[in-house]
């Protein structure tokens, strides 16, 4: 089998590059920096599907991407903490989420899940962070 | 300097074992099967403050308890997810949850965190759980 990214991730996000394990989207929600790494093998459900071998590259890219979109998102509004979860109870295939914290974001110190409605960014936009994020990730 | 364990997780959790990177600690939540790794280091924040190889073995310890947790919860009310997530938005100290999620918990299919308030073990029970995921995890 194939990967196919899973229907709902693929509406709620644009995609920004495909890495060396995950394909790497950006959440459509300008609320957040909010990342999620997907990794691009067929029929994953939990970290523990993944062999020994890929989990460490999945948290080689967590980490890629924890780094550089604090660093980023500091440039921007600012970065307090990244949060990084693999949830999974609405989208069972497999996914990390890496989103720029900052205090005073409509969800401090919540955390974003499930919190109030997504806002898009307007085309443009997207696709000028989506090409920020292809350069600084 | 030393590790310490910070206030809110020593207050808001029971020991289970130390491991050779991280305290294991059960959250004193009876509403999830709920378990809490806190890297045994000083000051880190970030999953990216921990040097690479000491992120492996955090990797290697987060995904045996999600599996042995998931065992263990199956054979309680059942479990259809395991989540993990590393937040800090409330507590600094880099520590990562690991929760058995099953539909029809009282967070389904939200997240956990932030959801209502905790409902303690019994004394008795909690010794008895802690006791029982000391052998399982």
């Amino acid at each position: 089998m194939a990967f196919v990214l899973h229907p709902r991730l693929m509406a709620d996000t644009a995609g920004i590059a495909d890495w060396s394990l995950s394909r790497v989207l950006l959440m459509n929600d300008k609320r957040f920096p909010w990342i999620v790494l997907v990794p691009r093998r067929p029929e994953l459900g939990e970290l523990f599907d993944l062999d020994e071998l890929a989990r460490g590259v999945l948290l080689g890219e967590v980490v890629r991407v924890g780094e550089h979109l604090k660093a980023w998102a500091k440039g921007r509004g600012g970065c307090d903490r990244i949060n990084v979860a693999m949830i999974g109870n609405m989208v069972p295939q497999l996914h990390v989420h890496v989103v720029a914290r900052v205090k005073g974001d409509p969800a401090w110190p919540g955390t974003v899940w499930g919190m109030g409605q997504a806002v898009s960014y307007g085309a443009a936009e997207l696709s000028r962070v989506v090409a920020e994020l292809r350069d600084v990730l």
